[in-house]
């Protein structure tokens, strides 16, 4: 049955699975101490040009926000969020899990905007009650957010220079990133992130790879990271593993290639839909999109398409989310279309 | 260069690897809910001889270990361990992280003995001050043991009876449970882990996946352990990677075979070893052999294979773990025979 | 100076200082194992009607909460509490430092509405993705709230109504509850509660206690309460005095009456700034009245009289909030209304 | 019934009963930010010599463990302490709930060796694997030691320089604090505590107050320290009465003289035991004495006096503790040597 469910429905990029095979019985040093895992890192210190980054390799996404979130806050310290935000409702409160308070400001589009960012900062240290309310330590953003929208870079510098003015740590969560720098309404780079945040990652596991997340510390990791990685059970015995995919999708600007080819069909199933009339929940230009249709529409395509139904409106009708991926085909997008 | 470092320095079983590649592009549903899935968690069930076994895939070891604890324990309890348990000393505090507190015994071998057991649970309860303290609300064991040693059944049953009448949970980690069933020593079969445990997992990072570890809950999992496991971080994206890597390993006996392939080399390790007059720092009957080198013996072996140095003795020698694994080949073993 | 800033400016009723000093010397067991407890405790089930309650002395109101959350929540369970409530903003995140989210629904007034409640677990129910949020666990509400107001009997009737089809418990921070109780707009009593909570506690810091909050569990304790206190710090190793206190204020009505006379001094100041053409931010009937005043007019009392600025008003006007207690005395209402 | 159970079963020193009396209806700011607090800091900083110290005001014992602890460990390290420690056994796992371990090392008499701390300190950073380890972030001592015992300034020292060499914190548990400090065989004073640690606290509960200890980090306490009191809800809504005690106790010598008065009557009970042929289980020079009582002794003892089991030995003998406080008189201790 085709599928539009989400990004994360197949396997790995061929290279990475045939490189796989061949290494299968290399014998190598656990917990990505190994030269494929070395490898892996200089070329994404390259790719971001930060030559002094520190990059761990993580399994998945909530695991990297939970276990980055743990290291960088102190106790007394909660991370600012979109309420939109994966790490505020959709994690299962992993955050929560950690001691930490996630402090949700109201997002537009899925994100978080540099006026309210400085309201509620203004707001909080002016009230003489602050030293008995969680101290924000840190902003979380996703990259694209989880309504498939971007931040200009100067939005994103909006909000660096706001995060630099009230001592907060800035993370970026690129659990899509590729779909995001793909786009071609991005002007931010992979050097902008390396710049404006103090800690991002670069996400494998719904771009190319069959899981992995790479984090990255632009200027200096947490003391102790590794041990960190290892208490959230988030560390790989076969670490390269990790580093073999990454290292793969930073070859000859493999990761780049694979997300323009999902945004491009994105892009294309959102031109063919608007041009029939369809309607989108959000302006996504990237490889989600949010389309809203009618009951008997969402019947009809479900009997042959999976798709997420993302919000059901008051009306009757569905938000639905259509997902591309590296993996998608131009076939897909057209069976698709000859169902809508 | 040769490495009986550890049991975790190759890939995976060639059949895993393969069947990967054949559903690389088949679309799945996510975090476990596929048909790979439920294919391996019905050969886990039958294989227990347990057919209502509640039966969840993780990814690895402290994962496993940290979520099923903070899912079985109420928020005053600690678990109980040998001082060699892992949880109690190579898991970065992933336990306490979540709250709680290892409680250590002296082991033998790796071992927690019975005996120890009921002697800190009687003193416990008649502990006046006892409501003070950190009720013990579960026991870890690992099978094999950290020490390669293996509980024999009665063993067991002594300790899960112990368990029933101060009502705590029993769990058994067996992140090498494969290289313990397949000894010749050993006396427990897996429907026996089902019988006397609360929980158990079966070990694939080190047996023949790439990495996995199916949780068993012989009688019924915690309320909502899928949330709980999502809250950890473990929840894989692509979980029918870990379903396909069971289903296989649990195919035709798979499983067991590779893990009687590296405990009978292990065991030819051991006899040589012995003929030639080394000594054992522990005795054995599983995948990993403790060997006591003298200091020179050490180096030189250093030189052309990696080993693990488990401890420094005082009189200068050293105890050297040598792991075999489902990859180890007979060669190799001969070429390590040479060196010593 | 005069103060109505909040009502635990003061110390203790004279009748708990004079039984302390009276009892001083006289030796007890510790940790409320002493007979002035279990008195108090008899007393406070006697005013519940119910017999059956289980009693807890805790030192305050931040305590209480996390203590009793920590005990009620299983790992993967937040507590759904008013976007208001103390738990939500201003206890420096201790909820999340035990773990668990705090799901904040818009209120109104202060208060938690049954239908937004309901709303909420519907849609919560409805997601197909709930497995992957947290799970509510617990309602908590304030009663009187944050801003004075109280829930009818009414309204507490259908959120508990709500709980118990939801399966969730019902938690009511009673800080303040003797000046809920007291006032004249209020038709739920002790009794009422006990039948709809599952946990609530009376408030003894705010009302005539040096310090002490009275946890009743009307059914059943959480299993190893005693334990949970003593883990988060909050069992008084000279428990009696807290003992005392309750067991002092539940003798002769001593509780309703001093929160009485709170409340009639409180609607006394409310009628004459009504009278005078004060705009109030909010109607309460209890001790905490919020009354909007023009910048001029906050300078010129906060020479006279400390208040509390509770939030300032986009056209410059101040909301303060002038809190009176069992100690404030008709002098000090009068003194208070000549500089107004 | 006579009691020697424990130095925490009567009240407060008169003194603060009378203060407290005289100052109950004067209004005072909360928290701690009163002139009743400046006031008792100042005097513990002019005690302490140390003129820049911070001091905070907790109420209990675990409380303050547990807190101070949260503050100075970062997420991924743990204390060490003497596995008699206080925190180690008898605190429910206040300090595991908070996310760190407590690391035991083998004591002697209640004593933490600095051999034994350094011989770990070595192994730990020597062993290849330590980064999968607990990190120690701290050490943690009591002073007097639950068994009476006292280090000596050359012993503190000896530790001290061994946290500086391996960047840990220092921390004194001075829950019985005027009890060490009294002793005639105890050459270290406020200052050098000071002058060693990185913090400590005086113990109020057990030494003349009726609750408190001032916690006292004599160069800069952690950032947003009041916070994560707050947070762990330690912070006294009335903290002038936790401000109003150590005030008065460091008026005029009062702490030390009572600490004195207690250690005397100690010292004298040990004598006469001695003398009579009591066989000691530990040499105390400190408040608590652990005398060796047979069966029959104990069980005629018991009838007319309540004192603590401390621990039952093999032959049937018992450790019996007797404590004596500031409040014990020479009357009691005849009383109790006319049943010996």
């Amino acid at each position: 049955m085709l599928s539009f469910a989400s990004d994360y429905t197949q396997g790995a990029h061929p290279a990475i699975l045939e490189r796989m095979s061949q290494l299968n019985l290399v014998q190598q040093p656990g917990y990505g101490e190994d030269p494929i895992c070395r490898s892996a890192r200089e070329k994404i210190r390259a790719a971001c040009a930060c030559p002094e980054a520190e990059v761990f390799f993580l399994v998945g996404g909530t695991q990297a926000n939970a276990t980055i979130l743990s290291a960088c806050l102190r106790n007394y310290e909660g991370v600012i969020a979109a309420h939109t935000g994966h790490i505020a409702g959709h994690e299962a409160g992993a955050v929560e899990a950690t001691g930490h308070k996630v402090i949700t400001l109201p997002g537009e589009n899925g994100k978080l905007r540099a006026a309210d960012l400085e309201a509620y900062l203004a707001s909080f240290y002016a009230d003489d009650a602050h030293d008995h309310m969680v101290r924000p330590g840190m902003v979380y953003l996703s990259f694209p957010t989880e309504y498939g929208t971007l931040y200009s870079r100067a939005e994103l510098t909006a909000i660096a220079s706001l995060c630099r003015r009230y001592e907060l740590g800035l993370f970026v969560d690129g659990a899509r990133l590729g779909y995001g720098l793909a786009s071609p309404s991005c002007d931010v780079k992979l050097p902008d992130l390396a710049a404006l945040c103090d800690v991002f990652y670069i996400g494998g596991t719904k771009v190319g790879a069959l899981f992995g997340e790479a984090v990255v510390f632009p200027r200096k990791a947490p003391q102790c990271f590794f041990t960190t990685v290892k208490q959230h059970g988030a560390l790989l015995a076969k670490g390269w593993l990790l580093g073999l995919q990454f290292d793969t999708l930073f070859t000859d600007g493999l990761y780049a290639a694979i997300s323009r080819h999902a945004v491009e069909l994105a892009l294309q199933l959102r031109g063919e839909l608007a041009a029939r009339g369809y309607e989108f929940y959000i302006d996504s230009p990237t490889n989600q999109q949010f389309v809203v249709l009618s009951a008997e529409d969402l019947r009809r395509l479900s009997e042959k398409v999976e798709v997420t139904v993302w919000e059901r409106l008051e009306d009757g009708r569905a938000v639905v989310r259509l997902a591309t991926s590296w993996a998608t085909t131009h076939k897909q997008v057209e069976a698709l279309m000859a169902l809508l």
